[in-house]
């Protein structure tokens, strides 16, 4: 139940197909973010341990989080660069097994900071699928030059390939940072007709756009509506993502209306 | 009782007149919450449930949040936002009501993000203040194209007529990023003559600046003393503040001599 | 125990000797540090508590938090500001009895905000020294046109004099922004000119880089190797600078290879 709420415009509850909101946890203390999600766990639906954070937490922690996250119908993942650190390693399978011992349910398979020919990358997309993932694949590179060299027509179709190849949802890179990456300039600002392209050629509910700017985030609101995809959310600004969602801070208010 | 007492300049007790501290919480874990009042309580006069915020947590953990803020002697106030919000959906007196079924006894008027017409909004503030709430209102618009066309006698005369009407003080809006808007420019510096003119026509103990950042804040302590009322500040910042204040950060340290 | 740590680079354990992490702590809750400690506190080797932020905090929270940090092998020292206010202030001698009745086994002496003969300030560091304690020093100031004015060679010498006196490690002033001090231009980039001079000059052991923001760091770690001592880390991102130091983050996965 909540205060006010003959104010309060709806949502859809969980589990979400479409207004999925991925945080990212780049490691909170195991009693913060159980005190985060007891306020707002209801408004995440995925949940990023960050590249290769979880490696140097004690595994018993990460253990006791992922449970935590689980009880309030949280999907943790693993970060993607955990994956290319694996691929690198020649330890693919390995990560596969110590994925699943670890009770993860999700995956995301990436190729941001390492090259991967793209025909092995949808295969682990295929045998992550195969083995039982919700798989989320990522697009883009997290070196600006290299990010940059992919031009918008490649772009389109590696995500289609992704989809085709069984990736449950494929995300669009921005970094922690959120400029210089994608579809962001080197303001954080977005560029509008690459964004529209990109509607204009996928199904909308399968692409989660890294927005980890409160700009980006009110940007997405309002172009694609309350049901867009944002990932990269930082945990202090779960609470605030959801009123700009609904229209209740006065960047999307007009929602309202 | 404080360690190296011996080095620390007083500072006025609560209830303060001046010197307030107003903090920005936008979605505290409860745990979280408590415990930096624990350690920072003491010097939080006013703590803002930051605009829609609150209606979309749990409505238990608000009242337990509103509740632990009070035994810290804290006045715990609802974002004009949300007032806003119920004056669009024609439910203001619902929303009184609401306010003080929530414990609260103090309550922002604002019209930051929509039109209303100054004589109502005088009319709510003098409402308010009439039903026994300590009130706030703010000055200025969270659009940065609109607030610049509030020019500054304007803005003098808004300012003094809500205080005529109930306000017990007046807020300077510069949102949580304080840059563009009101008296800060686009990289967050103060006008410096436009708040000497604020500071020349209005009592200093009415307003209560909105400093989101450590330069802003170093500035109106440098500017005004340490007694001026400083707001949006970040749960983070809550010790810093303190420090600037009494002169123990290496940006006013000239206070201490 | 790790989780993936077949894929998991080694590093060094403490009491470490080089790669020191040191953390800025301006104002954390007591139950938040310590369920931060509890996650990351194996790569915290020192605990700042910054400027005069203790003098602020409860007396009892504050030991509290200085023996939870020991429990966690970590050494807390206070913030030079501290110091230098005793300086002002004619008590350094009640300052270094009050240090140690806190329980404090490290100390830092710097003159970042206020002038102090260098003479004098070697003796200082001689007697913190020879009173037992671990000796930090800083040098730069924390205004940006008089650290401007200390030139590089004289900014080497009067960190051999430092270390000739008694300091453990000597910190290369950037304060929590790292903008526009020491080695960091307006835009926080490292002047990679000076650092070379540095390192050059001085035992690398030796030195502590202060570096906030995650490309200084990850330069550091790239020009210098993951045993850099780096210091002004923020709580939040202990875990973040350890994935940098061991190549698991992007951008500094050349690490592995």
């Amino acid at each position: 139940m909540k205060c006010f709420d003959f104010l309060l415009p709806e949502r859809g509850d969980k589990p979400r197909k479409t207004g999925i909101t991925m945080v990212l946890d780049k490691g909170l203390g195991y009693e913060t973010a159980k005190s985060l999600m007891e306020i707002s766990g209801e408004y995440v639906d995925l949940l990023k341990f960050g590249w290769g954070t979880i490696m140097v937490q004690d595994r018993d922690v990460v253990k006791k989080k992922i449970e935590m996250y689980k009880s309030f119908d949280i999907i943790p993942y693993t970060g993607g660069t955990l994956f290319e650190i694996a691929y690198m390693k020649n330890k693919t399978q390995e990560f596969f097994k110590e994925t699943k011992d670890m009770g993860f349910e999700a995956i995301e398979i990436s190729d941001g900071s390492i090259d991967i020919p793209h025909e092995e990358k949808l295969g682990f997309i295929t045998q992550a699928k195969n083995e039982g993932f919700y798989v989320l694949s990522e697009v883009g590179k997290k070196d600006i030059q290299k990010d940059a060299d992919i031009d918008l027509d490649e772009r389109i179709e590696l995500i289609k390939a992704e989809i085709s190849s069984g990736s449950d949802k494929v995300i669009i890179e921005a970094r922690e940072g959120g400029k210089s990456i994608g579809i962001f300039d080197d303001k954080g600002i977005a560029k509008d007709k690459e964004v529209d392209s990109i509607l204009n050629n996928l199904p909308s509910d399968k692409i989660i756009w890294e927005a980890p700017n409160k700009d980006q985030q009110v940007y997405f609101v309002l172009k694609v509506g309350n049901d867009v995809n944002l990932g990269n959310i930082s945990s202090e600004e779960i609470i605030s993502l959801e009123t700009i969602r609904r229209g209740l801070r006065g960047d999307t208010i007009e929602l309202l209306e």
